[in-house]
């Protein structure tokens, strides 16, 4: 009979729920829309809600675990969450809260989930010692070291975005001084498009953003270097060089077999690996000598999350 | 009945051997002076000399295994040494030609290998979770998670100096731009110091040095500092603020619960070390909320080479 397993996206906006196989498919998936923000009473029966919906409506299934994803830390040894400062939790001992469903459950940070999703069923499939650096608002990584999750020691680590690539640099939101978050997330790309903006008036950039600077996105400057534009070029090739830089970091760091890149700024597919490929290539994955390290982008996309939660538990 | 391992420190000029008991104690040692630099052939001969002196002259002791610590990349599970610059050693089987002596035989990086020596037996005993960063003439990196080794996937990673800390700066000598190597070892405390010098004609640092620039050495900008010299007194802190970059960003990967500085620059002992702490305290140790991380100096000094190599096979 097959397995069936919870998995559990924990966002800024939303709860989302699926039943995932041992296969890696999904075979249900449910969101609710939450007022997050409102402290661990709000939070906890938003969630219980959410899996006693999942599951009534899969009574057909056998579901043997509940695994949770969510943007914050949390220790995956005894489910204590310190802190989710966008869910503002604190404190909140989430594995007793989750004890009357009767099922085993594991949670951990969901840069962290997504990782393991992608050594489970996405584009790491078949490796041992991965790398995922989800690109998006901040960034978020997630380690796979001989096929296990690697959190740090009580869940604290691998918080890869928080790496110093330039002492000298740009302020992060965390109050360190050039984490590779400020350099290569996409809210750090966007500011950088309208730094450039802002210098370059004669940009195509100002046309794609109909001359309104408020217009940028994050795909301003891919969209703009594919087209040809000298300023947006550059810039794409600057943002990939900061991504490189921190892969050289964690080639040298961890030697993995394979990077892979998840998040918004991921939708640039071959554009965006290939110019990676190409910069970590010209710089040997870090040391002269060392082995090639692949470059791919994360497979399992929106799914990640639920897909790498129920790994979790798997 | 007692333990005891033969542990092996390979060095540039010397191979330095010991007897070590199972409670870390050096019952017996000894050094030969190697001809270093010659190949796998003199190389080979050269270990396997000292590994038959010391079981010549240990009979009275049941040797249980062969550790070796050495400057190289060695895949520490089937023993093949891609590489060991200094030694001229190219992709030797170490465990193949070490087979004659019918005892386990484990080598490791020799980084790696003093890391487990402070785990064991050390500034780390106890401490489940942990880095050693060595200062010399570069920076060297072992890491310990879950009271095991860790080495990257076919042992080629934890090659911590080569995190890069600043990518506008700095050209390290392994080809990339920016090393932590390059802003935290001895050699590079050596170069700023240069440079402050001849900066600042006023500096007590000349007096230290006799006027002679050739003469400054690692201690040259410690000394000075400790005398009250405005110069090397910030020197200094710019030097520790480097190290610190480095010990943040790896409490942000790795979040272990110590991490113990070696080398020769770690005979500044408390001095040092209340600056590194006071740095990263003054940061959150990486992020705020972050748990505290211990910072001291590693204990096992000269020995931790022949005592670390011995705990490979303990």
């Amino acid at each position: 009979m097959e397995k069936y397993y919870i998995g559990i996206d924990i966002g800024g906006m939303s709860l989302k729920g699926a039943v995932v196989s041992s296969l890696g498919e999904i075979k249900y998936k449910t969101t609710i829309v939450t007022k997050v923000g409102q402290g661990n009473e709000v939070f906890v029966n938003d969630l219980k809600t959410l899996i006693r919906k999942i599951l009534n409506e899969n009574k057909d299934k056998e579901i043997l675990g509940i695994g949770v994803g969510l943007p914050g830390l949390i220790n995956s040894e005894n489910g204590i969450m310190d802190i989710a400062p966008n869910l503002q939790v604190t404190d909140l001992h989430l594995y007793d809260e989750l004890k009357e469903f009767n099922l085993p459950v594991k949670a951990s940070n969901d840069a962290n989930v997504a990782a393991l999703g992608e050594v489970k069923f996405g584009a790491a499939k078949g490796y041992s010692d991965s790398i995922l650096l989800t690109l998006g608002t901040g960034v978020g990584g997630g380690v796979v070291i001989n096929g296990k999750l690697f959190e740090g020691f009580n869940s604290k680590g691998a918080e890869l975005g928080h790496m110093i690539i330039n002492f000298d640099g740009v302020k992060c939101p965390c109050g360190l001084t050039g984490c590779l978050e400020a350099y290569a997330s996409a809210t750090a790309l966007l500011r950088m498009t309208k730094e450039k903006m802002l210098e370059h008036k004669e940009s195509m950039m100002w046309e794609y953003c109909n001359n309104d600077i408020n217009n940028v996105n994050g795909l301003t400057s891919f969209e703009c270097a594919k087209k040809g534009d000298k300023v947006a070029s550059d810039l794409v090739d600057e943002y990939v060089s900061y991504i490189g830089v921190g892969i050289l970091s964690f080639c040298n760091i961890f030697r993995p077999q394979i990077i892979l890149i998840g998040g918004g700024i991921s939708n640039q597919g071959d554009y965006l690996i290939n110019k990676l490929v190409k910069y970590c290539s010209e710089r040997d994955y870090g040391m002269k000598m060392s082995p090639k390290v692949e470059i791919k982008c994360a497979a399992l996309k929106n799914d990640a999350g639920v897909i790498g939660a129920a790994s979790l538990v798997m």
